[in-house]
């Protein structure tokens, strides 16, 4: 697959920032999800969108598959070279290029990751709230369609992504989208790159929408009888209009976990956790009116956190809630994974997943971001016990068929990557072909990111 | 181009619903723009998707070009059969099938006007926001991208359609979308369809984002010393973190119409509309902080509007800007053109536009959606004046080429059509190739509104 001149050919425009060197293939073969890929033949360290244009023309020339790597955290192995070929690492193409504070945006390389971006915003009032947990590339996330705790307020990247600059299979460059807050001039390619998982081209420039740093913040914990009671107060809370900035739920396994790795004192319940962003006055009422209606829904164990160092324990609480998982259980590792539903749902959703784990021999706290409709089974196996592999992943099947079930998806932030193809035709028909007929009409030969998202006749 | 068998397959489905009568033609060759069409051979009056995938399987094996009509609203001739063949009228398909409060959803069929949903919704506590002005249909609506006043805080049709079922060329039917808040599975053939111009397929079913409605708004209008003030004191706003519901500028010459028309005494000055939704509370401290900062950009004539009858005739002086600025050349018909920049660049924009349009020999008031940079210019010219056209035309290709070289759009919601095909090239560059090869992937015949939007190859 990968012949000798494409190799010479990629190096005498790369140098040595083309790499076969064992370690860096390797690195790149790893990711934070459970499967198990062969390493790319080599890796790309591109500068500039040109030399990715000619990257792009060279891998058309001489047939070889090119993938995309951004900080390698991805949750369900999109970066991995399943069909070898050239990944190309887009570390070196990390710089804030353009912030505009009148209009609220920044244009950025796809290789800077989110907090990068934030540490540069910091004096211009302004950040970028799109946060997925682990300090992905923009590139990456915009990819797959990233979202996180802030979603319910800010968006996902299809929100936060207003245009792009794309390399395509045999070497054009496209911009797409537009400096202006809204457009009506033609396809939206922007919204059909973000989540398109590298499958129809290579992110070089984004264009990303910033929001102001709240002038007031307050946060929150309450507890509740039930996930329903909690899930109905979430419902409530969002009808009667108050803008959360994020609104997290945690089941009594998460809790429990949370509590030993934090040393906190959350009661052994299904609680809630909520920040609201405003002014003084406004998180105040926020704050006020939606304690009313969580009393309503039989909230107990509320925890006001007004001061910034209580508002930071509970952030890094919940921010090391995979790490207290994962210790839950010694010597095991985790395959995560995400569904979303209608709202109207979730507490359906989460409750028949709680029994369906209980009903197994592995542990699997869960948690999510509840004002989505989105949650994660951090399903806790040994590394080398094939039995208890197949039995989260028949677990993650379930909930994944669970979430078609009720009118949802089976994935709400993760992506499809190498881990849920299987899946793609259940949710989508025949729709899932008019993703194939797309992929062909851009990449007729099938060198972007081959084997994944759409199906592979 | 239409065959007789094709007419006689047709009546076969359709029975009386397939009209070839010369009112019924001539009705759907009218538009609300200065183009001229031909008239379409025939109208088809499909009640049910099956009824509509047979339409598309019949004129796919006829050859036979197809156009969807909603309620024939639009600006730049969309739903014009510039080539003949059949128009589908989705007036019978307009039934509210399914409301979800909890989810917050509605799911309609195409043909329903948004005035019609929103009657229907009316003892839900939810609304629909997006208001382009004229009572369109939720299909055209969808496939337009339309916007309008609210879209600065309740987003676009991008933003509010979660999902459709389209028919696409052949007959095949797909699904988008999912009923849960977001999803990473896949492409997003939602986003792709909205703003599509029914060039891709035909839109037969929509779920809807709704909203609460809100427990009070508050309303002003306040007059600035320049456009530049004006549109200062809204880059402020919006950066302080004041959520506008909507924010409408208007020039002097757009406010003289209005006080001639509606009997409002408002001083001939550039001025801001603006209308804050939330709680009693959220509200009265949102107008006070805007309040401020107007002052601070020498905002004078400030005319606060708390009760509902103030409010009410400053929406329906608004409402009837368009009337108004008619009649301010009496005998005269409008060319209506809009465009998009970013914020920074609004006052540049329009200044330079006031200044192009009072260099030429005809009138041109100028209002918009200031929160989003987008403002429409209303050419008004004497019907039967080539001369006067020809200006009207060169004023809108000079303000559509003047946002681009300020980072902008050729058009904020009133979309391409058979209008604006000739900028497109100028707006996307290699990119309107690709929206021409996802065109040929998915309608390889090029029946599905031809003539619009894409390279005419």
């Amino acid at each position: 697959m990968f012949r000798p001149e494409a190799l010479s050919d990629l190096r005498a425009t790369l140098g040595d920032r083309l790499s076969t060197a064992p370690a860096v293939l390797e690195h790149h073969a790893q990711s934070e999800s459970h499967i198990r890929a062969r390493s790319p033949d080599a890796v790309a360290f591109p500068e500039t969108t040109d030399e990715v244009a000619q990257i792009s023309a060279m891998c058309a020339r001489h047939k070889v598959p090119m993938v995309a790597w951004g900080a390698g955290t991805s949750l369900e192995g999109h970066a991995l070279a399943v069909q070898g070929g050239l990944t190309i690492d887009f570390s070196r193409m990390n710089k804030v290029l353009a912030v505009s504070p009148q209009d609220m945006r920044a244009v950025v390389q796809p290789g800077l990751t989110r907090v990068a971006l934030n540490h540069a915003l910091r004096d211009t009032g302004l950040f970028f709230p799109v946060d997925p947990g682990a300090d992905a590339s923009l590139g990456g996330m915009a990819a797959t369609r990233a979202s996180g705790t802030a979603a319910v307020r800010y968006g996902t990247m299809r929100d936060n992504v207003l245009g792009l600059e794309v390399v395509l299979a045999g070497g054009r460059v496209i911009r797409t989208g537009t400096l202006a807050p809204k457009t009506a001039a033609g396809y939206d390619l922007t919204a059909l790159m973000v989540g398109s998982e590298g499958t129809l081209g290579l992110i070089t420039e984004l264009t990303l929408r910033l929001h102001g740093q709240p002038e007031a913040i307050s946060a929150a914990t309450c507890g509740f009888p039930s996930i329903t009671a909690a899930v109905d107060c979430v419902i409530a809370t969002i009808q009667s209009g108050i803008p959360m900035a994020w609104i997290e739920f945690l089941d009594e396994a998460t809790v429990a976990a949370c509590n030993v790795w934090s040393g906190t004192s959350l009661p052994l319940a299904p609680q809630l956790m909520v920040e609201f962003h405003g002014s003084p006055a406004g998180v105040a009422e926020q704050a006020e009116r939606f304690g009313t209606i969580a009393r309503d829904f039989g909230s107990h164990g509320f925890l006001w956190a007004k001061a910034q160092e209580d508002r930071s324990r509970l952030w890094k609480m919940r921010h090391a809630a995979y790490p207290a998982i994962l210790a839950a259980r010694p010597g095991a590792v985790a395959i995560v994974t995400d569904v979303c539903v209608p709202i109207s749902a979730l507490a359906q959703a989460v409750a028949e997943t709680q029994a369906d784990i209980a009903a197994s021999p592995i542990p699997g706290p869960i948690l999510g971001h509840v004002g989505d409709g989105n949650f994660h089974a951090i399903l806790l196996i040994r590394p080398d016990d094939p039995t208890e592999h197949a039995v989260a992943q028949a677990l993650a099947h379930r909930m994944a068929e669970r979430a078609l079930a009720l009118g949802g998806t089976i994935t709400g932030e993760h992506g499809i990557g190498a881990g849920k193809l299987a899946l793609m035709a259940a949710e989508h028909g025949s729709g899932w072909g008019v993703m194939g007929d797309i992929k062909r009409a851009l990449d007729p030969l099938n060198l972007m990111n081959p084997g994944k998202l759409v199906p592979q006749t």
